[in-house]
């Protein structure tokens, strides 16, 4: 590739991550050489008020693509790799929503398309997916893959606090933006599991695949009831092989206290991978932040200093499923009357929906019932849950969150 | 390297494990060709009783040695580097006793030396201190990186258990071996550590560098303590820079109750590694185990066939620090009478120890003080130790462990 020892890296973004990886690239350049063999040069940086793309490709070897959003990232990620540069990206609106085009141009040009940043910043499970667990068949992958959800949620668990105040703390301390919408709202989470979807099971994934929730509608009583229940509640990522279909999803969800991922707190991203062969591999550690999405990126570049030129694998669609099976905590508040109990009950058994757990406590003339059902097929709970409702002893509209346990 | 798109794979050694290797190449073949462009293929397999070292060598791109020990493995390792052959071997008392000499001749040979499954099986660290962290100064790494001793210390402070039964449960199990010496007294984890200060600060380092201890003096009180101050107790690696030089250590230890660590129980593995820039990544999984070791050996396979040969980093030495800060228990049977504590104290005092919580509780005419220190340097803190041996209020031998705290 290169032919006097050095390595010419373009950067497109001028921003908190380019500064910090062409800071990184001079620190640890000796560090490169001896590992790859050659010695890691920026030798152009575009932003919007300087540099030209045409002249930084030329004098490169690989692209790292810094801008984010669709346009123009799209455009020059495609035009590098026609051009036969590798690219190393940290867009994940990009990989999750053209995720079948750069991959399909990726393998054409014969370069790499590397994107660990774009997932969970130096958390490897890009680099897991791909290599490590090349040989073994996964089932699941479960990950908290947004650090800004699981801050508000471990703050609102440790404190007490309503969502409101602990999504202002995250703001304050930098963890939350100003418009938090793609985070709160699972949207961020769900790009990443599509990426990861894709990963896991070879087949391509698109985000608009992806089923989410987000987290605006917990409250500290819904953590309050997880601590009485020994749960942790979290904002779950899941992407799943469900017979020959595949299912991936994003929503709130209980873990039973020794799941890998319940003690996961702040702003940290963990993936688990499950496979029966090898059971299960968790990976845990800061979600992306300046320094460690540049450290991700260099982590790439350096994995692709060293192979040359690999053709991405091919997809094989899988079915996505729609309906699947979990357990489901589910609140309600109630009049504090004779019978109540009785008629939840009744309408969960009628749609098939069997409890394992109830809290029964008294407010005043209503009380508050918190159940864990079994594990059902979710129609069947959402049934059941929009039939009690309509009960006219039941006084708000019903609370549900999915718990994963530890079997099914 | 290959020209008909074909990757051979001569192997070495017909265990359990070698079996497991040759019949995931064969279900995960299309999935490999997929990633790296090339088919797989086992091209031949040495046992003591069939196969002929020279052939395999001849007929094969790369070598996977898993035949365990020092030798033959050392010599065939040798010399199929020196034959231009990559090596991927799970063999962790090879590396850790002969790395300055492995290493050296395959960045003479400018092929590569793979290893993942010689330190956490399909857990990636050894991948991740290489690649994914290249760009990240690495300040500690802590590690529980021997299954057999975390399982039976599991089982202690699960089950109350002495040492022995929980050791038998684990040779019932197959977490043990029958002849486990070289798990319980550290040994083994004191090997994995070795490997991994030397990738986590391209420094040479090897076995009879690493000060190690077991968990055979390890008792239920110990256990049942640490629940009481509220911390786990765990075999810990551990892997630091102490100003320009570095300290390689395997001892039991308590950890704070919310370390990475901390929640790490049964037959598994976990590393946490620390950078300041980067804050901490964690990664655990299931220790060695037949289908995780092929499993890793395998991933590495797979990483070998997308880069071409690349040299190692060049070494530099760092010394060794043999006296480190920690924070102690300290565990006394002592006389039921006055002054005791006092006494106690005073020889802490004197030697610099300062105390930073204690239990005491009374049994019959003697009773039992517990203590956790401040950080110390291990130096004074067992000098001070002895000398409260020697006191005559205090009846049996002090029992030390040290303290892993949040913060320093």
């Amino acid at each position: 590739m290169s032919t006097d020892g050095v390595f010419r890296i373009g950067v497109l973004g001028r921003g908190t991550v380019g500064s910090a990886f062409a800071q990184l690239v001079e620190e640890h350049s000796a560090r490169v050489q001896r590992i790859t063999g050659m010695k890691p040069v920026v030798s152009g940086v575009l932003s919007r008020s300087s540099g030209s793309f045409p002249e930084i490709l030329e004098s490169s070897e690989l692209i790292v693509e810094l801008i984010g959003g669709i346009e123009p990232a799209r455009t020059y990620v495609l035009e590098a790799m026609r051009a036969g540069r590798h690219v190393v990206t940290a867009n994940k609106q990009l990989l999750s929503q053209y995720g079948d085009e750069l991959f399909e141009v990726a393998g054409q040009a014969g370069v790499q398309l590397r994107f660990e940043a774009a997932v969970a910043g130096v958390v490897p499970v890009v680099r897991v997916l791909q290599e490590s667990l090349a040989g073994a068949r996964i089932d699941r992958v479960h990950g908290i893959v947004n650090g800004t959800t699981n801050f508000i949620l471990s703050e609102m668990a440790r404190l007490g606090l309503p969502y409101e105040v602990a999504l202002a703390e995250a703001q304050r301390l930098g963890y939350a933006e100003a418009d938090p919408s793609d985070d709160v709202h699972g949207r961020d989470a769900a790009a990443k599991m599509a990426i990861l979807a894709r990963l896991a099971f070879g087949a391509p994934v698109a985000l608009d695949q992806v089923r989410y929730e987000g987290i605006t509608h917990i409250t500290p009583d819904d953590l309050e009831y997880a601590r009485e229940l020994g749960l942790a509640l979290k904002l779950i990522g899941t992407a799943e092989r469900l017979g020959n279909g595949l299912s991936v999803r994003v929503h709130p969800a209980f873990l039973y206290p020794g799941h890998p991922l319940a003690s996961v707190n702040g702003p940290f991203n963990a993936v688990t991978v499950e496979s029966a062969a090898i059971t299960e591999i968790t990976m845990s550690g800061p979600g992306a932040g300046g320094p460690q999405t540049a450290t991700a990126v260099l982590g790439d570049v350096v994995s692709a200093m060293i192979p040359p030129a690999s053709p991405p694998e091919e997809m094989v669609a899988l079915p996505i499923v729609e309906d699947v099976v979990s357990a489901f905590y589910l609140h309600l508040e109630v009049a504090d009357e004779p019978g109540v109990l009785a008629s939840v009950a009744r309408v969960l058994s009628e749609h098939g929906v069997s409890v394992k757990s109830v809290v029964q406590r008294g407010i005043d003339d209503q009380a508050r019932l918190v159940m864990v059902t079994h594990p059902v097929l979710e129609s069947l709970f959402f049934a059941a849950a929009a039939s009690i409702g309509q009960l006219g002893t039941v006084r708000t509209p019903p609370r549900a969150i999915r718990v994963i346990e530890e079997e099914f």
